[in-house]
């Protein structure tokens, strides 16, 4: 073969009989940029093969799946549905330009639009894109639209909304900026409602939910540094949002919490935008989980679970004052995987799967079934400080054993090395546990079980869970 | 049904017999943002099968495609190895959390590490992500963290590199900020060297390479604003490029171009980023474009073509210093899709193909057999200002015929809508052509037709740009 | 006389013969700018001559000042010692560039850095400019520089540090960012302890000073936002203060307050920089107002009375690790009217009479003697809901009779109107009274009496406020 | 004395037998800043008085003046007329709040606004400040204002437009940025017609002014970078100018460039803002630099030499359409300096006195004057590679005597230092000579002499420049 140029490209095919572990963590070693998750914990955990609620190592050990890729496989591993609708579509125009149409496209935003219409009150239109945090730049960019320019939000301490750089402004951690400048469209970010422990020091049942006050107060004068009253217009164009904060924790804010600060926040002209991408799709109970919360958003935006971590796909929904075609004209934004059709197809069976079962009543069933396991368990562990769930985003928040309320990180970080052994013995058989760790203080272990899970693997799950405190934490 | 909250979800299931075209039109214009590029031109064409070079619209009418998804399907419509591999993964670990390791990804990053290592004699490592923009991201984040924090950058008016917001401060077109307020990451464009159109009016035969003479300029003093010579630093940190810019209309540089640009910028300690997205993967003749340009960059953004628009795969691949775990830590970013599984599979085999099959060679061939038909096309239309190629990268510049020169949009807009209605004849056959338009001044028509097209049906594609040109432009 | 190129310029000379009242209301009409604070009230009051405490109107009319040019003339209008101290420099060295020496800003500069040395412990340099917000400029670059670029810092609501650019992000107030676009260097604001209305309702009796917890739990997790305590490093490099708030209304923050904040600071690295631009040169009783507090800035900034408001000069001291000629090198910064002769002149004359006399105690005495009597009209008018003082700064906060603690901005803007016209009778001789106003909710008179005022004379300003009080609100 | 709190001010009264010049440098070294630009050159010259064109060291030697304080000295030091106008305002009304009107400040801008008003045919209004880069921030609030909000502006390669940080991001150097971190809003700098050294290699016989050219191909597209035909919105809101460069190195543009420049300018509406800080007040032979040009600005910025050095005074005049009180309305801005009395009241005898006396003739003819004896200079010293002027603005270019082009700024440097030795012999005196530096290399001696130098001190400046360029560069 000629060699034109520089060198021929030097792949050198991997050898066909499959890489043994060991040269495979040779090759990662030397090859493979650091710079993601995989190396929070050490070895990291290879994985083969998955199904339902299991996922399976090397050596063919199975693993309760507790955490589902953060929520992206809400139907279960190689859900046989979803993935059938896939290979239909590689069959028939796995691709096309996204500057063109097709079916399923049109039918899946159409699907999201109805609904929101009709749960809303509001027409909107929804547009796609590949990836949450894409999703979150395309509703920065409608924000930054409708307000002329403004390029600054609110955003909750303890959010997160992806990482890119515009995600990462807005993404609460500093540690997610730290590396990279300056951000000059860093967000303001507000308490959240984390009511376990109140920023304020506040007792949920006589707060009067002064957390929101708080938020008010800063409108009060233009010396507060956000508004000015004499024209009504303030510094901010929008609040960000997880109605429910995912890597914060799984928190669930208090009854009457977002009613109030969406007063607030209308009242003065800013702009609600729900970040569904973790807690979308049924999750939190409800297709989205500001459903929970009797309040309208402004924008939504979903990605993860609606092709159930197969094709990537997200997107945005907004009201028609903020995207219809005048003032979100055509080439406001773009994106070659934008709509892709594998990505529709299987979105487009999801919604429909969605609508043929009642999702919300089975959510609302195994969660609440699964929340009562986890509330005996804190009662028999003192490393519990605190369960808490709704539909199936479910928390324990692990604590020192001695005031059940002061972060215990290790002990979180242990139970996790354990489960991921593989060797919890239930009714004879040998289980891993995947679990996975949030919170502001990174001792939370964050339940998102498939919502096809089975009550009797709840049951299963219950019973590794208590294998592992146990383990770890025994008094 | 019960109604928890607000409306239960009403995704009105479409009926399942598909919905004809006028109710797809009336849903699209009801519920789909209009902020993408599909509204560019009216009304939108509906495609809903491919196949190697064709793709089919509603009326299975054949359109041979000469843009291929703006080269994201490098390697055909529906391609059968690509595809059975995509479906093999569905099969066995269709998902897994990123903060795994699955096979796939470490063989796909090793194959691209060592290629990498062979051609610029440099270690590096790679990381993956979903989607172009999101890879521009991480590299900035690359290029930020190893300067410190600069966040300013260089980049060729006429560049591309993707639409989030920072990918769009460092994209020349103002059109793409305009809404969105201010980008104060905002790169400082230099003239590409575009020379059919030489922004300094120079000739190629005698201008000794006059433009990287003026870019090396600015380093002279520190009253040209970039630099300052009495500590040796400069003001950006990096400079981005696309080796043949892409939406700028598929522009070659002159030889030697790049290698006296990439001197200047070692010598002032400034880092070359090679975004490859589009012209990668053979495109233009070689795995990296750059390639042809005898030149090493720091770091090399992919995406596109990797998963022959199967799904979305994009990555980064950087010299060992700027990626190794000590300076780009474990958690420096993150992506829920990076690394995906299916999209890795992909990959791979995407990645062995290129290794059994001579796809140098082969694009040289096919794209110099194309180049001379659209030469020959030239003598005969006035409306071609200019052709060229490298690889299958193929550039047509429509022009005022009365001075072959002028650019004539209007023009090629008209080719285009006519190549869509897909009533061109050839041997009593009727096809459509596909066409993109790209350019400084959208009157270039860049061609990107699939790798694997026949010589037949490179024959048949200059037949139709014939027809195309008889009745759009025949003097 | 010839007229080359354009028109030779037309200053058409004024009338020699001084222009009367309503023709200089006409031209001020047609050739000032609005944009000043002029017209915050209409007819602006035109004053003619100054003495003491004393300032003249058209008329001839005594307005007794108790505001003092914003207590930029805390000597005295028309300072004799300070007047002739001026016009000796004008006689022997009026002019000279600012990057050559001369007496007067060695010996100034050395005054002042003794004086820190002395209070502080510290070694440190004085860095002159002219005006204060260009001081606060030169400040901001010194933080700039010792954080390795980071351009985020904090400040207080209801904070005032200048209307630069730089200056407005730093400053509280949206209103003066609103018109200006982007400020990507936008302050963190942090809420200042305003006792009278505590931000968060708490009392100062048992509050134990929870605004400093709340500030300090922003530093607990990378969630809150701006600390990543695995590497111990803040996104925010300083914390701009001023000990008493100018603008802001005079308000005095309760005892402990800076011992506790400056302490959380510490721990994180976070300069603390002291704005004394307002309240510096005695004006809260000591040289800086700090020193009331117990708590060791890192950089001072100081400008107004300095000069007593003849030729500006402002300036700013840092401790020596963040302005050794090392760190912050020849050419870091300039100003043509750095340091300029006429201005260091005065200033050190400022400084020997400061020096000469007991200007603590002096201003102690007056300052309590004022209070008491603004203690006793708080007692008979309803209308005033807090009087407080510290040195020579002291506030009267106009509130609804009703409540007496409802900010009633239209009541003391009546008190200020009616105050300008020049009508208040005491013992037969017929007064003026010059107030500001200030204050979150712009209720707040701000009394900052010259330093030289007698007691008589403070007899007097009580007799004419309580002349007004009962005029606008007698109940 | 009591020592109440902290220590009590510690000023350590300078013995008032003035310290000797070693304990000032001892003291200069201890606690002055060297931020500033003193320390350019070791050691720094001290001076004590001042008088015409003459500044007076220590020891009572001479040194003939050729910068003037970087020409905020037009008039001479110690002008009689101008300080009595100080002194007469000293003595009357040498304070007042800056939200108070005074007679001096309606004088002095009507007497702006009436001749600009003749001069350009447009109606305007002036907006004071104090110090350059002030009256620069002012114009960019003006700028940001009038566009909505966009932060960023065109600048010149060379240009200075001060060194507050927004004035930085705008000024060309940078050395002034590099320790400071992120600008946002940074300028993009356009080469300067510096024809002696043309960025583009061409030469002015010849060249058509392809430098407006260049920079008008900027539009061409939206693709350049900057502009968006398709709405004709430009992403820069302003083009800043200095007609003459000052730091630049006193560069004069050739005939028809700002003509050409402000038409394209016009026709892309953007803003021209006129920076006449440094060659305002005749300096180059107009009132406005720009009147030389024939070109009308929309806004004007000036300083330095309209209080002479004395009482700083600056400020912006603009169109009625950018100031008027609807746009840039109460409290837009404000600076406690602003409009200072001491400094209006100059200012006004300033132009009192350029009105009484044909300024134009004047300059014109010294400076052509002038001019000739540098010409014969260049003649008879290899060392000089160009001599120019306009007015009283004049610069030698030093260069490497063996091709009288190459920079040297080695040479340059000694010239300086020699001339500040203050042994130049001439007619049996002994004189120094005060010289500055500009130029983008630092080679350039700009002159800018008092406008009241007599022909025989001008005689006395070439004698002494041919003294010096003698001792240190004969051949």
């Amino acid at each position: 073969m000629s060699n034109l140029g520089l060198v021929r490209h030097a792949f050198s095919p991997p050898a066909r009989p499959p890489l043994a572990e060991t040269e495979m963590r040779v090759l990662e070693a030397q090859y493979c940029s650091y710079g993601d998750t995989v190396h929070y914990s050490e070895p990291a955990k290879i994985f083969a093969r998955c199904e339902g609620s299991f996922i399976y190592d090397l050596e063919n050990r199975p693993f309760l799946d507790l955490q589902m890729w953060y929520s992206a496989v809400n139907f279960g591993y190689a859900n046989p549905r979803l993935n059938e609708a896939l290979k239909r579509q590689i069959d028939t125009l796995p691709q096309v330009a996204s500057q063109y149409l097709h079916r399923e496209k049109i039918e899946l935003a159409a699907a999201i639009g109805r609904d929101a219409e009709q749960k809303f009150g509001y027409k909107g239109r929804v547009h796609f894109n590949v990836g949450g945090s894409q999703a979150i730049e395309d509703s920065l960019k409608l924000v930054r639209n409708a307000s002329r320019g403004k390029s600054l939000v609110f955003a909750f301490e303890g959010g997160y909304h992806g990482r890119t750089l515009a995600a990462s402004a807005i993404t609460s951690s500093y540690r997610y900026r730290r590396r990279y400048g300056h951000f000059g469209d860093r967000a303001q970010f507000i308490p959240f409602p984390y009511c376990f422990r109140c920023p304020y020091g506040k007792k949920r049942e006589d707060c009067g939910l002064y957390c929101v006050d708080q938020f008010a107060r800063l409108f009060d004068t233009e010396y507060c540094g956000v508004f000015d009253p004499q024209v009504g217009e303030a510094e901010y164009a929008a609040f960000y949002i997880e109605p429910i904060q995912g890597t914060g924790g799984y928190v669930i804010p208090p009854p009457g919490y977002f009613e109030k600060l969406a007063a607030v926040l209308e009242a003065r002209r800013i702009l609600l935008v729900d970040d569904e991408i973790q807690m979308g799709f049924y999750r939190a109970g409800k297709l989205w989980s500001i459903e929970q919360f009797n309040v309208r958003p402004d924008i939504i935006v979903f990605g993860k679970a609606l092709t159930n971590g197969l094709n990537p796909l997200s997107g945005v929904w907004a009201r028609e004052a903020l995207i219809n075609p005048e003032v979100f004209a055509p080439g406001s934004t773009h994106s070659t995987f934008n709509a892709n059709p594998l990505g529709t197809a299987v979105a487009l069976e999801t919604l429909r799967m969605l609508e043929e079962q009642d999702y919300e009543q089975m959510t609302a069933q195994k969660g609440a079934y699964f929340l009562s396991g986890l509330r005996e368990l804190k009662r028999r562990y003192r490393v519990i400080g605190d369960v808490d769930g709704i539909g199936m985003a479910l928390r324990i928040e692990i604590c020192e054993p001695s005031d059940s309320f002061t972060p215990a990180k290790a002990i979180v970080d242990r139970i996790v090395e354990e489960a991921l052994k593989g060797d919890l013995e239930v009714a004879g058989k040998t289980y891993g546990l995947v679990l996975d760790i949030g919170g502001y203080y990174k001792n939370v272990i964050t339940l998102a079980p498939a919502l096809t899970i089975s009550f009797d693997e709840i049951d299963l799950a219950l019973q590794l869970l208590d294998r592992l405190l146990h383990r770890v934490a025994p008094d």
